[in-house]
C-alpha cells in the first residue's frame, strides 16, 4: 500500500513538473473550480490570530459541544457553542493536497501559509521540491510585524514548520529546528524540538544555536509566566512534555501552564504599536483522532476553545484592529456522532468516566509487561486499572451491580475483544502477526489500549473508521476586520489568499 | 434499546411539559446560545426554493465532487465542485432535537418549516404532542404564492410531510395524505402515497380523496411532460418506482424520470406573478446512508444537484426576485473518506464498478433464495452476479488475472466474511440470531449485500460507522435575495428564522 502511493507520488510528481515545464500549472490546481471571494478593499488589521486545530473538523467540534451541553445539566438536549464557533463569519474548505484526497498536516500547513499545493510531507515546497514557496509569516514580518507560533506538539512538527520553514521532508526536524533559529521571529511557545542534536545526535544542540541566535530560552513556568512585551525574542518550552509535546489536557495537572497560557503569555510578548501575527496549533486533538481517542479530543478541543478566548479578550479591546480565524488542517480518525451498536442514541456522560489519555494507560500496560510472564498474563489483573482509566467494570466487580455502573459493565463480547487484544499486546511488537481483520481493529496502536478506547467510544455512542486522516472537508471561523471573506465553501489555499488580501502583504 | 429511548421519551416529554407550564420553555431550547443573525431589512424574494439532501452532510457531498473530480480525467487530485457549494453563501447548522443529538427527519423537518425543536417522529407539533405548530408553506400562501413541495421518496415521508401535514407521528400516511388533499397547495410531485387505503387498507383510496379536492393526479411520462401552467393543482407521481419511493438514481434507466424533472416542471406549474415557494427532498441519499450505500448515495447527491441546477437557472433569470438555499436534514450512515485498511489513499474510481443499488441487489439475492436450497447455498454461484453488480471479482475468475482487476478481487479475509453472511442470509429473517458482532456488522439489513456494500466502500477507502442517522453538522448553502444571512454557524430552526424574516411572514 505505501509502495503503492510512494509510486503514485513520483508518478504524480514528473506529470506536475511537466506541467510546470509548459506553463499549466502554479495556480491552476489551487484554483481550479475556484469561486471564493478573495478581494478585500477595507483596512488590514493590525493584529491577526491564526488558530489551527490539528485534524479538528466538523465531528471533534460537535462532540465536544455535545459533552459540554450535557454535562452542564440541561435538562433537554442542547449544544453548548465554543467560544469560536460563535464568530460572525463560518465557512468550510477542502483539504486535498496535490497527491490525495486525505492530505497530512505538511501539505495543508503549506497550504493555509502560502496559498499553494504539494504533495504530503512536504514543508513550504512545491511539487518537485525544489522550488520554494514564501510564508504568509515572512511577508508580515517584512512588513514590520512581530510573529508568533504556538503549538501544543513539538514546534518542529509539521504545521508549526510550515509558518518559519522550507524543507523537503517534515521528517527534518534538526534542519527545521536551525531555520527556527535563523527565522528571527519572535516568539515560539508551546512544545520542544525533536532531533535537538540531529538524526545521527551528533550535532550541536539545537538550544545553543537557538541561544546564539539571540532567543531567550524558558523552560520553568516561573520564567514563562515573566514573560513580557520586553522578554525580547522567546522561546518558551512546556516545562511538562510527554517526548516533545505538550500533554492532553486531560492528563494536565491543574497547575501545570495550558495552551491558553502560551497564547496568553504571546500577546504579551508580541504586542506593539506596528502589529502581530500568532499562529496557534492544537496539535493533540489530531493525536487524539489517531489514537480513535474520543476523550482526549474532546478535552483538547475544549482546551483550544479556552486559548481561543484569549484571543477573543484581545480582539474586544482592539475590535477595529484585530482579526481572529479559527479553522482545522483536515479531519483525523473518521471520527462519527453515531455507532451502529448504540442507533440513535448518545451517551456524552460516558466521556467523564475516562480519567486518561490512551497515552498514559499505555504506561500502565508497559509495567504491566514488565511484571508479567507472557503466558501468565490474565485480563482479570488488569480490571482495577481499566475501571480506574476508562471507567468500564468488569461484571465480577461488586460495582457492577450499582444501577447508575449497569451501562458501563463489559458484555461477554467485550471481554472477549479485550482478552484477544490482551494476547497481542503481551507479544513484542515485531511478534505480532495480524489478520486483516486485527490490522484494522488495532493499526499500530497497543492492541488491549485501543480496544478499550473503541469499547469506550462505542458505549458513548460516538465511532471511527479510521487510524488516519480523512477527506472531510473542515470549518472555517471568524470574527474582526475582514472576517466576511471567510464565508463560503472554497478551497483551504483561499484560506491563505483571503488573509493575504486582508493583510494587504506583497 | 429501544425500550429505553421510548422511555427516555416520555420522561423528557414529561419534563418538557412541566417546563412549558411554568412559562419557561417556548423558544429557550432553539434559541439556547443563539447567536445566529435572523435580522432582514431588504426587500423579500418572489421565488423561494429550499432543496433538502435527506441525510446529506458534508461527507456525502464531498465523497460525490471528489468522485466527479477523480471521473474528469483530472491528472492531479481535485474536487469538482457541485451546482449548490459555488454558492455565494455557506453556513453550518446543528441538527440536534429535543430528545436527543441524533434526530430523526421529522423533527428535524419540524425545525425547518416552523422553526421550533420537536421529539422525533413528529411532524409539526411540540413535545406533548398537543400544540400544532403552522409551517412556512401556510404562511406563504396566505401571501399568495403557490406552493410546491417535490421528494423522490413517498409524498407522505416525513420531511415532504412536514410542509403541509401535523399529526403526532410520522407512521400516519393515510392521515398525512388527507392532509395533503386539504392543504389546497399547488403542486406535489414525485413519490406517490404510503398507505394509501389506511392502515387497515379499510379506507377511501387516497388518490380518489385527492382528485376529489380538485387535484389534477398523474402519473405517466407523458402527462407529466404536458404539465405546465395552467394545469391548476397537481399531484404528479413518477411512473416508475420501487415501493412508493423514485428508484435510486444508480438504477434509473436515461429514458425515466429523474428529480430534476419534477422540478422543471414544478417551475412551470408554480410559476405566476404572485411568486411561489418549492420544497424539494432528495430522499434516497438518506436511504443510501442507512444502507451504507456509497454508490447509491454518490450518484443520488449528483442527481440532487442537477435538480438544483434547474433552479439555479430559473435564478438565472430572475435573480433579484429568487432566493434558493440547499440544506441537509441531519447526517446519515457515519460516512468517512478514509478507512483503516487503506490509511491515507481513496479510489474513487472503484465506485464506477458499481452497476446498482443495494436494493436492486437485494432482488437477486431473494430470486437465489427462492432457487435454492438452504444448505446447499455456494458462495460461488453468486459469483457472477457479484461481479456484476459491484465489480468484485472472485480469485478463480480468469478476469482476475487482469492488471486493471487486481485491486478488485476479492482475498481470503472477504470471501471469508461473504460465506458467513451468506448463512445468515439464507436463513429466514426471524431465524437469524445475531450475535453483538453482527449485530453491529449486519444491522437489518440482507447480511450478503450489506456486507458486499461494506467491501466494496473500504476497497473505495470509504467506511461507514452506523445504520442509523448521527450528530454531524450539516452544510447550508444560499444565494439570491437574503443570502448573506445564511452564512454562520446556527441552529437548524435559525433557518427556518432566516426564512421566515427574508420572506417577511407572519
Amino acid at each position: 500500500m505505501f509502495n503503492l502511493k510512494k509510486r503514485l507520488g513520483i508518478i504524480l510528481s514528473i506529470a506536475l513538473a511537466l506541467a510546470l515545464c509548459v506553463g499549466f500549472m502554479g495556480d491552476s490546481i489551487a484554483t481550479n473550480n475556484n469561486h471564493a471571494n478573495n478581494t478585500y478593499n477595507g483596512k488590514a488589521p493590525k493584529y491577526v490570530f491564526l488558530f489551527i486545530g490539528d485534524g479538528m473538523s466538523f465531528p471533534q467540534i460537535a462532540s465536544a459541544e455535545m459533552y459540554l451541553g450535557q454535562k452542564n445539566g440541561k435538562e433537554a438536549i442542547s449544544s453548548e457553542y465554543l467560544s469560536f464557533s460563535k464568530f460572525p463569519a463560518a465557512g468550510t474548505a477542502l483539504t486535498f493536497d496535490a497527491e490525495s484526497f486525505i492530505p497530512d498536516s505538511a501539505s495543508t500547513a503549506t497550504s493555509l501559509a502560502t496559498g499553494e499545493k504539494t504533495l504530503g510531507g512536504v514543508i513550504n515546497m512545491d511539487v518537485t521540491k525544489q522550488i520554494e514557496f514564501t510564508p504568509i509569516t515572512e511577508k508580515l514580518k517584512a512588513q514590520g510585524k512581530k510573529i508568533g507560533i504556538v503549538t501544543s506538539v513539538p514546534i518542529t512538527h509539521a504545521t508549526p514548520a510550515c509558518f518559519y520553514a522550507k524543507v523537503p521532508h517534515r521528517n527534518m526536524a534538526y534542519e527545521i529546528g536551525l531555520q527556527l533559529a535563523d527565522s528571527g521571529f519572535d516568539y515560539f511557545a508551546g512544545g520542544s524540538f525533536d532531533q535537538p542534536t540531529g538524526k545521527g545526535k551528533d550535532q550541536e544542540h539545537i538550544l545553543d544555536i537557538v541561544r546564539s541566535k539571540g532567543y531567550n530560552v524558558v523552560n520553568t513556568k516561573e520564567e514563562i509566566l515573566e514573560l513580557n512585551s520586553k522578554s525580547g525574542k522567546t522561546v518558551a518550552i512546556s516545562p511538562v512534555l510527554d517526548g516533545n509535546a505538550m500533554t492532553y489536557e486531560i492528563d494536565r495537572k491543574p497547575d501545570e501552564l495550558a495552551l491558553s497560557d502560551f497564547v496568553k503569555k504571546g500577546i504579551e510578548v508580541l504586542h506593539n504599536k506596528n502589529g502581530f501575527f500568532m499562529m496557534v496549533e492544537s496539535g493533540k486533538i489530531d493525536w487524539a483522532g489517531h489514537a480513535n481517542d474520543a476523550a482526549a479530543s474532546i478535552h483538547d478541543t475544549i482546551q483550544f476553545s479556552k486559548a481561543i478566548d484569549e484571543a477573543i479578550e484581545f480582539y474586544n479591546k482592539y475590535p477595529n484592529d484585530t482579526l481572529i480565524i479559527v479553522t482545522g488542517d483536515h479531519e483525523c480518525g473518521g471520527m462519527t456522532i453515531g455507532f451502529a451498536g448504540t442507533g440513535y442514541e448518545t451517551f456524552f456522560n460516558k466521556i467523564d468516566r475516562v480519567t486518561m489519555s490512551q497515552t498514559e494507560f499505555n504506561k500502565i500496560v508497559k509495567v504491566f509487561k514488565e511484571n508479567t510472564t507472557k503466558d501468565k498474563a490474565k485480563l482479570s489483573d488488569l480490571f482495577e486499572d481499566i475501571k480506574n482509566a476508562y471507567g468500564l467494570i468488569a461484571p465480577t466487580d461488586e460495582d457492577a451491580q450499582k444501577e447508575e455502573n449497569k451501562s458501563m459493565v463489559l458484555t461477554a463480547y467485550e471481554i472477549k475483544r479485550l482478552e484477544d487484544a490482551l494476547k497481542q499486546t503481551m507479544r513484542d511488537v515485531d511478534n505480532r502477526i495480524y489478520t486483516d481483520q486485527e490490522k484494522v481493529m488495532y493499526g499500530s496502536y497497543e492492541p488491549l489500549s485501543i480496544t478499550l478506547t473503541h469499547i469506550l467510544n462505542n458505549k458513548a455512542g460516538i465511532d471511527y473508521t479510521s487510524f488516519s486522516h480523512t477527506g472531510l472537508p473542515v470549518p472555517v471561523y471568524a470574527i474582526g476586520v475582514g472576517h466576511e471573506l471567510f464565508n463560503g465553501y472554497y478551497d483551504n489555499t483561499d484560506i491563505n489568499k483571503k488573509i493575504e488580501a486582508i493583510t494587504k502583504v506583497k
